[in-house]
């Protein structure tokens, strides 16, 4: 059988472009015991997967020339040779960008469309939503009452960081990338306050206006000056959940700033850098309690859907560009 | 009564000279109901000083022009109107830069100079002996096996920090300023390895080579880039303790450097600022703790002793230099 993939052909400096990707067709080997032939539904496209084309040492390794892409994938078995899976199952796992694969069931996770759509089991009920429970619930410890700021706020990661710190009585403030994004941040997910750091003239005295009381929890998915500005505002005792630095991950030199450690010294700072894996032994633990507040209402979603598989370079670029509001999926 | 006190003539910029202290001969108050006449013994100066000569908001208010400097002392009960304290007592406190000053007994704290000699409670039974204790222990959390980088090992905190390393059962490396600090961290205080960083190299390259499996927790106490290098080679899930800045308290702008937080990110690293008074309700289990490993002589101890009330001021300064070995003691 043949099927469409996207390889890694040359690895990007800075920004990557559509020239570090190309299109092949190939042949899809004979179904093996124990394997299904899937059909992806939908893409997963995330900031972290600019370091995988790095070749550099990571807590993922990284993309090979000539050898696909891969990231989270919903797919539906079209034929299995698995008694675990039937066809028509949906299911999820970090795959190849391919349609059609074939994968072992084992490393396959059915996922429960009568819960949510499927697309969600990439965003909210994924990766990214398990990021913002435990990163900012076990890092950042808020406490009602307490300010808590995000950055990259209207991206998959940031908008569910938020409804959770709402949700735990929390005052909340999200800095994002326009006008648009800030006004549904506050609208539509119940954000306190928002900055648009692209018009704003000095980040960290609106930071300090609109955080009287100053910053107890900063959820970073941004890093670099939009950080400092935060950090600078930070209280005794605060915490700093460092989630992602997506401001830095297209630098071709090694970023420079203003030294932390004197405030997080002086101000007795935690900062903590952690991936989702970390909390493996725990995902379902996160899954339920997400999932129970999509079901109450409590936590609302939304995604930015990009249409077409070969799409998918265009879509993880404009990641950079702040294309997105909440999760960027592509679907097929 | 006359007195003379050492008062903080003018603010630094940068690093401190003799010429921002003043001498004053003063007229001492008469004895109230409750207050004792001290005499002092010895005097304590310390790095975190400096931060308190710059007018600037910190954990401990600034010192005021005009007005005595002040710190830790070590001085005798000459005349008491308290019934808590008697004539030849021997007290600690923060008191005022004077050979003899008035105190309210409620603020002194007796010291037992049949445990250790009462310049220890300056030391190792005092402050910088409880910043040891809390930083590496809360934060730092050594396992046995792991790897222990100190920064500023030499000095009061730092040498106590490697000593507890060892007898939880680490590998320590000490990082200190001069070939004989070095010699004396390795043969009296047990450290298994020590970099001299003014000849080093490439600080980062020694680390790595004298730390083959990476480096679990770094006890910071300097900063800077001494703090770059280890922290280039920090281990998956590993530990900063951030103790002192000293490199930086005399930096007139504001000090740039690498950005940390992608190391920080990718290896799940945590990094944690501190004072000793976080921990103020656990003093006495960390004396205790500190009192009984000098006892048993697995705690070894040493000071650099100046003498004369008026060298203080230079003797604070000197520490900028990195003139001591242990803590630095002046003695009246």
């Amino acid at each position: 059988m043949n099927t469409e993939q996207i390889v890694l052909k040359s690895r990007p400096r800075g920004l990557p472009t559509e020239e570090n990707f190309s299109y092949e067709n190939i042949q899809l080997p004979e179904l093996q015991p124990g394997e299904v032939l899937l059909e992806a539904i939908c893409f997963s496209v995330d900031p972290y997967m600019r370091g995988r084309m790095n070749d550099a040492k990571s807590y993922v390794p990284p993309f090979q020339i000539g050898q696909p892409v891969e990231g989270g994938v919903i797919a539906k078995v079209i034929e299995s040779k698995s008694d675990q899976l039937l066809t028509g199952d949906v299911v999820t796992a970090r795959l190849p960008w391919r349609q059609q694969t074939l994968a072992s069931a084992k490393i396959l996770q059915k996922v429960d469309t009568t819960v949510a759509p499927a697309s969600y089991y990439l965003g909210i009920l994924g990766m990214p939503g398990l990021t913002a429970y435990f990163g900012l619930l076990d890092i950042g410890k808020p406490k009602a009452g307490e300010t808590v700021v995000v950055s990259g706020a209207a991206g998959a990661v940031g908008i569910v960081v938020g409804q959770i710190a709402k949700i735990k009585g929390c005052r909340v403030i999200g800095i994002a990338g326009s006008d648009n994004k800030i006004k549904s941040l506050k609208e539509e997910f119940g954000f306190d306050e928002g900055i648009n750091y692209k018009t704003t003239k000095i980040l960290r005295k609106d930071i300090a206006r609109l955080c009287p009381n100053g910053v107890d929890v900063y959820f970073d998915n941004v890093g670099g000056e939009i950080s400092d500005a935060v950090i600078a505002n930070m209280n005794f005792h605060s915490r700093i959940s460092l989630c992602g630095q997506i401001a830095l991950y297209n630098s071709t030199e090694i970023p420079m700033g203003p030294r932390l450690q004197p405030i997080l010294l002086t101000r007795s700072v935690l900062m903590q850098g952690f991936i989702v894996s970390n909390y493996q032994g725990r995902f379902s633990e996160g899954i339920n309690q997400l999932a129970q507040w999509v079901k109450d209402g409590s936590l609302k979603y939304t995604e930015t859907k990009v249409k077409g598989f070969k799409q998918l370079p265009k879509a993880l670029i404009s990641l950079f560009n702040g294309a997105n509001t909440g999760k960027m999926i592509v679907e097929v």
